[in-house]
């Protein structure tokens, strides 16, 4: 058996984990159980909050992480991702403690986005640490793909959708007015589509089934561990 | 922090595992991502199939149980739970190797139809080998819950619906008839409600929307794991 194994580095929120674990599994060409991928998991819920660490000073994640990445290279991962965009402010970091591979979840939707959107203006939703710390200009300029980002409105707005509704559990047709308005300023300046860049928006926008082009970077992200451990996307 | 960590040895199968994931997340009382519980998941897609072993000879799943057990005890689980109702016919073996208590889903499951459906009579669905194991059986008749089980012809759609279908990654409405013949069968037993005893159920039931009323033994696991790890259902 020389196909790898892939190391969730999750509970950045739990619910985000759970939505890469089942895509990974939905997307990978299988006919039975033994077909799929080995998926080591630590939802650690005690990572303090990123957004909190980086634009606050709040307690800092990173011992945090550095706790889950070496059990999940003890338990035989042979990659490591996390289902958060925001704690990849941190991965130059913690690359320095790993073992093994990290793939990134912003390399791998500019991957995407360049493939999916030719030549297309993208905009860049996340949350205030995402954007303020220009996370995802970096992958996309490599990958030459345009973008635009939201106002500081904007950026309120998606603060709300994330941390009041998603990951507060709330239902999510509360944030429909915020997530419409979010979208209505990013058209007016120019994006043809919109990076879904933390991990709880492709959750309420599946829901409220906003009728946008949109790309996931938790979809991005399982396309390229699945195809890194050397099995098949359906 | 005097709260526990739950060890999910997955994998059997991947999808049942993440049904089981997200329901523990949506069921935890919490309104941030520091409220919920920490969860370690060994999704081993490795583990051979359990009823293939039982019912035919085929390769023995105890050893790579163990391994996933061992894996999961030394990230830091206080409990452990099984996301597979046929693998439960294996727990008094693993149970001997385990530092750290087991919660059934069997005996979950008892306890929640007494609670829920009193006095009611069960129909037990289930893999072939779940079935003829007996394996609800004793559980069920500890906590005084009447019950019937379905016909061979019953037996033989659930393995269609199980295997060909959920497992097998097709759509669901491909095993609705079969569904909908062992559900008229279980009435006209007597049966006043289902146990949908193989986690690939209830994701069947759930999409298909059938209108009867099944008790889901991955909902009363999850329930079981997150009381005893001193957290809140909402």
């Amino acid at each position: 058996m020389s196909k790898k194994a892939i190391g969730i580095l999750g509970g950045m929120g739990p619910l985000a984990t759970a939505d890469l674990f089942k895509k990974i599994v939905l997307m990978t060409k299988a006919e039975c159980d033994n077909d799929h991928i080995r998926i080591y998991i630590d939802d650690n819920s005690s990572i303090p909050d990123r957004t909190g660490c980086i634009l606050r000073g709040g307690e800092n994640p990173l011992p945090y992480m550095r706790d889950s990445l070496g059990k999940l290279e003890s338990c035989g991962a042979d990659c490591i991702i996390m289902p958060c965009n925001t704690a990849h402010y941190f991965l130059p970091e913690l690359k320095k403690d790993a073992h093994v591979p990290f793939i990134s979840i912003l390399e791998s939707t500019a991957d995407y986005c360049k493939e999916m959107f030719p030549g297309k203006t993208a905009c860049i939703l996340g949350t205030a640490a995402t954007l303020e710390m220009q996370l995802y200009d970096k992958a996309l300029e490599t990958k030459g793909v345009p973008y635009v980002t939201p106002s500081e409105e904007g950026k309120k707005a998606l603060m709300r959708i994330i941390y009041d509704v998603v990951k507060a559990g709330k239902p999510v047709e509360e944030c429909r007015a915020d997530f419409e308005a979010v979208i209505a300023e990013g058209i007016k300046n120019g994006a043809d589509y919109f990076i879904l860049g933390c991990t709880e928006l492709p959750i309420a926008a599946d829901e409220l089934k906003l009728p946008y082009n949109f790309a996931d970077p938790t979809y991005a992200l399982a396309r390229a561990a699945i195809l890194f451990c050397g099995y098949e996307t359906v």
